[in-house]
């Protein structure tokens, strides 16, 4: 029975809508499941075997599968051939990071074709020498892929703060300076050549899009996800859906008023969460200013690693401080569980590379204030993505237009 | 472009799905838009006017359209014959209240064929003694309907608490005192005979799409809703579709830590926004307990009036409460914008009763919290619907069954 109405700008249907509905679902059976013989996925789509001859074919003829080994289907009767995913189509994610821009590139199969990072003090540029860069990393991804005959499909953008998904602008982000940047129409002109569908979207929705294609709960249909660095945000998906809200403005978890001691914020604001939770805060606890930690000069994977030395060494202030800090991040937390109920709740940023140290104190603190029964079947996750998430989850959505409908990639001629 | 991952257990399709996909478009087409000739729907659809023909004749068969009157299409040419939903199919849908429990029968027109309460102290009785009597309740509408040549589709019931939607199981309800009672199943055995698919959910997501079907914000893709009774819930649709989460526990917003007097709620914690956002806190602040308005034996729609009234004669307690109720209400609603970003942000319940006195507080300390700007493009409007919302929206879910898939009603004989 279907349980929620359906927006009323419903499309009829005919039969070229049915063609590229059962391609996609043949090319994402084998994108998910692996190689498979055609009576397999016939099986498991429930098409028949003539509808997947004929799908599998004209998959192979655009490129995006190819025969692979023979497989033994059975104790008795010949063996099949096994098809998978063709890896030269793939998706370029781009992020523009506070410290670094970096782009990956991401093939249909899962294999990363392509990953470079360039440190850049991106606060201290302007957009338009940050968007130079960033086109100029891009062509480097682009010329080292087809050398090797790989073949972009899109290219989306993630940056940090209040993005404008549908028009292409990076609205507000307060920790790059930056107000009404139009990201898509600045690198669409410097990459004019290249014909690559562009879009940019908030990074922490895109780290969610990539926990859900390919992180510690890949497929969970109901997943929330909240990066810990110098602010913190918060993606989530319901049914398998990414919850963008009406213009991409949701997830703004960082400026709840959370803090009973209403602590002065950078938004201008008091008592955001954010002043008790963020990887600011967390060193402010941890260690006087003039420690080595504070250094901004130093990479921060390097400065939570001397933070995590002492706290394997057992050392009581910084023991002391990341308590206080998972006590705060369980607070967060059960607000956004009480108000999405996700099946899983992934923790990235800094918040999963110092997971283990948190992880009790948050459940401790969510299981206090989740109003449904057992945290309503959720359970807390560290991400294992790292900091690359966000760029990760754009290479994703990119491929996204692909899987949808196959037949954007043209045929090839011969 | 697609921008959001879909899920991998999609469905392949094949002739008669794009049947059923076809018939669903043209009747919700009929169903928003009013009767039309077959020739302007084939327009508005995209479908051709052979399919449509053929089309119409089926949901006719099958009694979901009827022929209406003549239509002229234009300056010349004869007039067209112009097609309407047929009102005979309905859905029903059922309230289980503190105070009442309630039924409505709403035809695929948008009519209200049937309407019923019964005022009943749901917590004095137990929960089978409630089953029974709204089991009594549904067979009057039933029986009433049936007279009328009316055929019942299906039956959502709303309950107020933690309701588990798959399982038909309202699992925890303060207000009703309530554990783990089976609705579905204890509905469906006392209905046995009627064979009409029961569910049970959630009365504010109810409520949010009664409002997203025939509110004030109606088809607004983004839509958030506050109930303000006894509790608060919260209630949100994106991009069209209900956001349930994993075991349809999400949108509890009441017991946010969201009060910094940090005082003692229902639910055994301390500092939940409920506390100081319910209809108790506005009667506790706005009168002394021997005043008329805390009776309980008094129609709270009675006492909201007398509270009006005064305000409207400018007692300064009553506006004075009021006051304190809007900023109250204003921060958690910043709560639910920040993390949804809707595009309209219904009030419903109390907080619609007397809304006119608390919107300006409401939007004064919204617009100081929500960090996206203009509020991210969310307007705050109070609901025509009254308390009447929950029932309304069960109506419509139930209703939703035959509109996704109209076969699931049999053509008629001869």
């Amino acid at each position: 029975m279907l349980e929620h109405p359906a927006t009323t700008a419903e499309k009829s249907a005919d039969q070229s809508d049915i063609r590229r509905h059962n391609l996609s679902v043949v090319l994402r059976s084998l994108r998910d499941g692996g190689p498979n013989t055609r009576a397999k996925i016939a099986d498991e789509t429930g098409l028949t075997k003539a509808a997947m001859s004929s799908l599998v074919a004209e998959l192979a003829d655009r490129g995006l599968v190819r025969e692979g080994q023979y497989e033994q289907t059975g104790y008795t009767g010949r063996p099949g051939r096994a098809y998978q995913v063709d890896g030269h189509v793939y998706g370029i994610g781009v992020e523009i990071n506070v410290d670094y821009v970096s782009t990956i590139a991401l093939d249909l199969a899962g294999d990363v074709r392509d990953n470079r990072r360039l440190p850049l003090d991106t606060k201290a540029t302007t957009p338009d020498d940050v968007l130079d860069t960033v086109a100029a990393l891009l062509r480097q991804t682009l010329r080292a892929t087809a050398l090797r005959g790989c073949r972009p499909i899109g290219i989306t953008v993630a940056a940090p703060g209040v993005v404008n998904h549908a028009q292409g602008l990076v609205q507000y982000a307060s920790n790059l300076g930056w107000r009404d940047v139009a990201v898509t129409a600045g690198l669409a002109k410097r990459l004019r050549g290249h014909r690559i569908p562009i879009q940019v979207d908030n990074d922490v929705k895109l780290s969610a899009i990539a926990e859900w294609a390919s992180g510690v709960a890949a497929g969970t249909p109901d997943l929330a996800y909240l990066s810990g660095e110098t602010g913190v945000g918060a993606g989530f998906l319901s049914d398998g859906r990414i919850v963008r809200g009406t213009r991409g403005f949701s997830g703004e978890i960082g400026h709840l008023p959370l803090d009973p001691d209403l602590r002065e914020c950078t938004c201008g604001r008091r008592g955001c969460w954010e002043t008790i939770v963020s990887l600011t805060h967390l060193l402010r606890l941890a260690a006087d200013p003039g420690d080595e930690v504070h250094d901004p000069r130093r990479d921060i994977d390097d400065r939570l690693t001397e933070l995590r030395r002492r706290a394997e060494h057992g050392d009581r202030r910084t023991l002391d401080a990341l308590d206080t800090i998972a006590g705060n991040l369980g607070l967060g937390a059960s607000v956004l569980i009480n108000m999405v109920n996700p099946a899983v709740l992934v923790l990235g940023g800094y918040f999963a590379a110092l997971g283990d140290f948190l992880l009790d104190g948050v459940n401790r603190e969510v299981d206090s204030r989740v109003v449904a029964p057992d945290l309503g079947g959720c359970r807390i996750e560290l991400s294992t993505l790292g900091f690359a998430a966000a760029c990760r989850g754009g290479a994703h959505v990119a491929l996204e237009r692909v899987l949808a409908d196959p037949t954007v990639v043209p045929a090839r001629v011969g």
